[in-house]
């Protein structure tokens, strides 16, 4: 069985601690909105879908204890709105989570409306509704896996075994499972048409070593590890056929918010014509920003480059600029931007989404 | 005054112990080749120029004491020749010290066969040929300084101030003095021209983060430490006016091994139309390789990745590929080499330093 950044199952959800890998794997129980709070601030758990998913999940956990007014619609809404309120105040950057929590809302509100709905009836459809994002999250992610493997073995004249080289972690540990960018490279695996993933380490925060290899080695799915600096090089000397990357977000004209690193590694793989995919689900589209250029860069502090765990790694009063994504030009994403829909040109998703109206 | 990486005088030896590093500033007394030997396989000391430079000495600091034979001269080229050999064997990829202890035993044969030499003699002219090692080390870097900054300011309409970027460390404690890359950075903030360097942490051994930001700081030179994946970011988005590199070996063709990560730097610079420069000392051209692509690349422990410190990055059995340096093509060397001889195209450089006969 893969890794689960999640277990669910109703009334019960357990959080894998994130902190402690690779060293320990310890599922942590979540009671409630509260633990599930202090998980995402904490960083137990990290990547937009797996945080979106278990702040929701959370709720839904409390509701099947039987949490919140029983009696009355507006109260329970209320009561609904206040939860997620809570949860959104653990991370200020957690995208999706706001979008969910913001949908969920709207949908409970027209729910509530719905007349002769009891207050049980209202109950058990919310806690309905989040399982549904948690299945929809695992079905898409297949989704993105078999359109991400068709394109690149149609890219390719013989049909692959190919070697590929993604950066950070978008696997089972970051969203409800399988992954996105690690879901095409689980797909390729499951066709028999995976030669290697090279994982960079991903440095400050080390998601490819902590994360990405061990999920992938828990999977059995060969793996290499190599510093980030080492990438174009691996690249040029280890015949890489693809890159493939997540993605925070999607600007209107097809610009990449990614994390750091994600700009060199597509301008390395367009020098040494190597075709370059983002997975994402269409849910990762924002157009509501014209170009990448309107996308604000998180900075995260300087002491996650100037020491790691008790170890020093430069003084620490260095001034640091560290920031936790960069913008990848859309003419730089060659081999175009991987949905549960389909592959698009990366200057088309977000219209080519909005367009077929399912957004 | 500036971190030395070795304090010499006359009989006198001290090593900057670099493991320390930034924690730690402690300089160990270095009695002789024996000690020598141990700073350099156990990597006290790293930076070809340093490397060589902390063999050599210690070799003069010996016979300063008086060891070895006193009324033979073919007895103390003989123990003169064990010594460096004994020292060639602590890192075998140690290049420069192999060089100039080549060319140090042949310089001890030819003097020992002057007429009327005494061994006294002998022993006396050694201590000064090495002592004229470190001289001709400082002394050519900062001619590298002096002729890099000249070359960055000229290729500007402003004339400055300006903002570099660097990998690894190539300064003072690489070298016996100044620095080569960071002996350009050093000359343009003596000349009020730099406005900021940006030095990458390089990983995996952070030389970048727990040395180059360490002694740049300590000499009130403005720096900011980056992620080695923010490098294409940070040429982006602050302005960076070139990239100034150090080099491993220089090719007859003008490639460039150097710290893994480079190549990367060059292709990004290129795409961004930064001028990207390497600086090293003239010896560092090796016109016997034809190409990049015929020097070999060391591979180190994959524990480098997995464990810093006592902190595990990633499961201890993981794939790891760690190479130690790569190959960056002459034609992404946009800026040119700078070496203490001046300014030359990258392809040209091995080829004009031989025509001047000068090498």
């Amino acid at each position: 069985m893969a890794l689960e950044s999640l277990r669910y199952r109703r009334g019960s959800l357990e959080v894998l601690n994130q902190r402690l890998l690779p060293g320990q794997l310890r599922y942590e129980r979540v009671g409630g909105v509260q633990r599930a709070w202090a998980a995402i601030r904490d960083m137990e758990v990290r990547g937009a879908p797996a945080i979106a998913l278990l702040g929701c999940l959370s709720l839904a956990v409390e509701l099947a204890g039987g949490a919140g007014p029983q009696e009355d619609l507006g109260a329970l809404e209320e009561f609904v709105g206040q939860k997620l309120g809570f949860l959104l105040s653990a991370r200020p950057t957690a995208a999706n989570l706001g979008r969910e929590a913001e949908r969920l809302r709207g949908w409970v509100r027209r729910r509530a409306e719905t007349p002769g709905v009891t207050p049980q009836e209202l109950r058990e459809s919310i806690i309905e509704y989040i399982e549904g994002l948690l299945e929809k999250d695992r079905r898409d992610n297949r989704s993105i896996g078999a359109h991400g493997a068709d394109a690149i073995l149609g890219g390719l004249p013989g049909g692959g075994p190919v070697t590929l080289l993604t950066h950070c972690n978008t696997g089972t540990l970051a969203t409800a499972g399988y992954g996105t960018a690690l879901g095409v490279v689980r797909a390729l695996h499951e066709r028999g048409a995976l030669s290697r993933v090279l994982c960079t380490e991903t440095r400050p925060y080390n998601q490819g070593s902590r994360l990405s290899a061990l999920e992938l080695r828990h999977d059995g799915v060969p793996v290499t590890l190599i510093a980030d600096s080492a990438a174009a090089a691996a690249m040029r000397l280890h015949g890489v056929h693809a890159v493939v990357v997540g993605a925070d977000r999607v600007a209107a004209n097809g610009d990449v918010a990614n994390k750091i690193g994600t700009f060199q590694l597509a301008v390395a793989a367009r020098h040494l014509r190597i075709p370059f995919y983002v997975a994402a689900p269409s849910s990762t589209c924002d157009p509501s920003l014209a170009s990448g250029d309107l996308i604000p860069i998180e900075e995260r502090p300087g002491t996650e480059l100037t020491q790691l765990g008790g170890v020093l790694l430069a003084e620490p009063g260095v001034d640091v600029w560290n920031p936790a994504f960069d913008v990848t030009p859309h003419e730089l994403i060659t081999g175009g931007i991987i949905t549960e829909r389909g592959l698009f040109a990366a200057s088309d998703v977000c219209g080519q989404l909005a367009e077929r109206g399912e957004r």
